[in-house]
């Protein structure tokens, strides 16, 4: 091996947001119809990407805001042999009041430090990646989540691959740390509610001294075939288990609602100590809200919890709500789960948004986004003006 | 999801060698020192590489072998967030009778067939992948391992990637399939031998349900990190433990020759069942020649067994041999393993070729790979002079 990381070494750059050089595109794209771009079978990104390089020598090179565009890669580059790949995503909200808000992207950034440094590439400082994060929303923002669709968001990817062209199998030398943002599609209410199917018996997502908790690549493509069944069946999500626990519901994390047999109302999400799930954002904001909000009526708890839980709860009547929450799926409530030969109906409530806590914590979530109240997590990006 | 594969359909079409195209380069270059070449920061390749493309609607494009150069690749592109890719490590020989060989490619084309649709991408046939395998040696091997090197090698790097530009996690509906050829260290003799750490108890390199057995980019950076650890304190490979059976060496199977409790010289490693490591074209191939040759004085097993069974057969004078078999390491002997408090020491025999039955299977296989006997395993590959 020999790679030392030279991170700390005084002679190495930083990664210095306060630089960031703007090339614009000499050709804008049109902006398309919402609802057709996000059907299509390739993302529709917006007129700019930000990117900077990294080298283990020299550290970071000047950021640069520029025209969106192909990477060329050589086919020895570590990132397309070896998953030295990570990514964060975030979006960013067209408020009701007509402002531009992202949300929390200090735990985005911290996520993405961490996921870069589990498979050997550098982590850049939290607070350049937000401002880096700001200047792509503010140069796009106001052309492509136009003041005139209120309640509309675009999805941001902050990326961080290996470049160093090199077969043997080490740390990269070398990466590139893009931001992207496009157009996808919105979730949140799925008519008749969300449709999770257990992970078959024979594939574990994530497992105790692995790196399900980071975001890493290599958690994701092994992953589509278990999706890929379970939608042909007419399931949305894998509700991934680790031996009996219920871990995440594919790219979200998992939260339930039920009556414990003590009687007491319960919020129940599973715990972060093993690793084995993503720290989400939305997690940690709704474990956040229902403990400010909500501990009088029922109490928030992180824990492990069994499918065996799960149906026993079920058969007596005491499993409440059930949803998805991550920045995809945002809160989407959960109807159905089945587990081998058991099928478990979770009542959706009297409205789409589902059970009253469920329903309760998407609407402080999206009033937060969306700009109806103010809000310390929702931070506005002034709009630059073409 | 709804994405079929439609690589049974009749109006896909099948990768087809056959219809090979050729472009080649107007800008040959130089072949270098090979010793310079291996030590450089960046992977060497030849004048060429070979290139299809597919989609999961009209199959394989009719495969080219063109210059060596960069790929273009979306920043959306599958394989840059989702680890959707595989490849497969060979070796091309240079024999002491002047002939080029390939070393039984038909169990690196099904391993890559395997790996490949584990992580939803297209599974080439067999014969297609070793036809264009063979191209590439044909044109590339006069020049680049010319017959004055007798003894030398090149490595192969077949290689496929999710090259769909879409953000939403799916099975890729585009692909690329790459082979490329350069120069790596010789290895198969480190002087003292090759020194293992085990595995730090918070890290887990593959688990029941995962995907250890394929060869895909999900099961290497992450390993990066303990492997860089283990190179600081002088350790070459990682010896990944699962729980406390012994699995893989790094890049590398794993073997031992012990004698048993009831006297039995032994011959033994981890077993293909659990899925937990790689099926090894070198391990098979050992266990072959070593159950064709050595029957009578050994038992040779695929079992598991732990670093537990390891400490034992050492404290107790049972431990003859261990050794590291696989592409890229070859045969080589290991004269030390670390576990924990624990220090193994291996005796490395007379030679620098390892204990009796390490050196006997490494001298049957370098034999059969550089032509010194001829072997059904060993297919010459005729040369395209220029």
């Amino acid at each position: 091996m020999g790679f030392e990381n030279k991170e700390q070494d005084a002679t190495v750059r930083p990664l210095d947001a306060s630089k960031l050089k703007y090339t614009f595109t000499t050709s804008p794209r049109d902006v398309p119809n919402p609802t057709i771009a996000c059907a299509a079978d390739e993302t529709v990104c917006t007129d700019h990407m930000i990117q900077a390089e990294w080298n283990a020598a020299t550290g970071w090179s000047t950021p640069e805001l520029k025209p969106y565009g192909a990477l060329s890669l050589m086919p020895t580059a570590s990132c397309l042999h070896y998953a030295t790949e990570c990514f964060e995503g975030l979006k960013v909200y067209r408020g009701y009041d007509g402002k531009l808000r992202l949300f929390r992207t200090e735990h985005n950034a911290a996520r993405l430090r961490m996921s870069s440094n589990r498979i050997s590439l550098p982590s850049p400082e939290i607070e350049q990646l937000q401002e880096l994060l700001h200047a792509l929303v503010s140069v796009d923002g106001a052309k492509w989540l136009p003041e005139s669709q209120p309640g509309s968001f675009l999805y941001l990817r902050p990326t961080i691959i290996g470049t160093q062209p090199t077969l043997g199998l080490r740390a990269s030398k070398n990466a590139i740390l893009y931001i992207i943002m496009g157009y996808m599609a919105p979730v949140g209410t799925i008519p008749g509610g969300m449709k999770l199917l257990t992970s078959p018996e024979h594939m574990v997502r994530s497992w105790i001294g692995g790196f399900g908790h980071a975001k890493v690549g290599a958690n994701y493509g092994p992953s589509v075939a278990a999706s890929h069944d379970a939608g042909k069946d007419g399931f949305h999500q894998i509700l991934w288990l680790y031996e009996k626990e219920c871990t995440e519901a594919g790219g979200s994390n998992f939260f339930v609602v039920w009556r414990r047999e003590d009687g007491k109302k319960e919020l129940v999400t599973a715990p972060l100590g093993d690793r084995l799930i993503l720290d989400g954002v939305t997690r940690r904001s709704c474990l956040e809200l229902a403990r400010e909000r909500m501990a009088d009526q029922l109490e928030i708890t992180e824990r492990k919890f069994t499918i065996d839980e799960l149906l026993d709860a079920h058969a007596n009547g005491r499993l409440l709500e059930a949803f998805a929450a991550g920045t995809a799926w945002f809160i989407t409530p959960v109807s159905h789960i089945r587990h081998r030969d058991h099928d478990i109906h979770i009542p959706l409530g009297g409205q789409s948004d589902g059970g009253e806590v469920t329903a309760a914590i998407k609407g402080w979530l999206g009033d937060i986004k969306y700009g109806r109240v103010e809000h310390p997590w929702a931070v506005v990006v002034p709009e630059r003006i073409a």
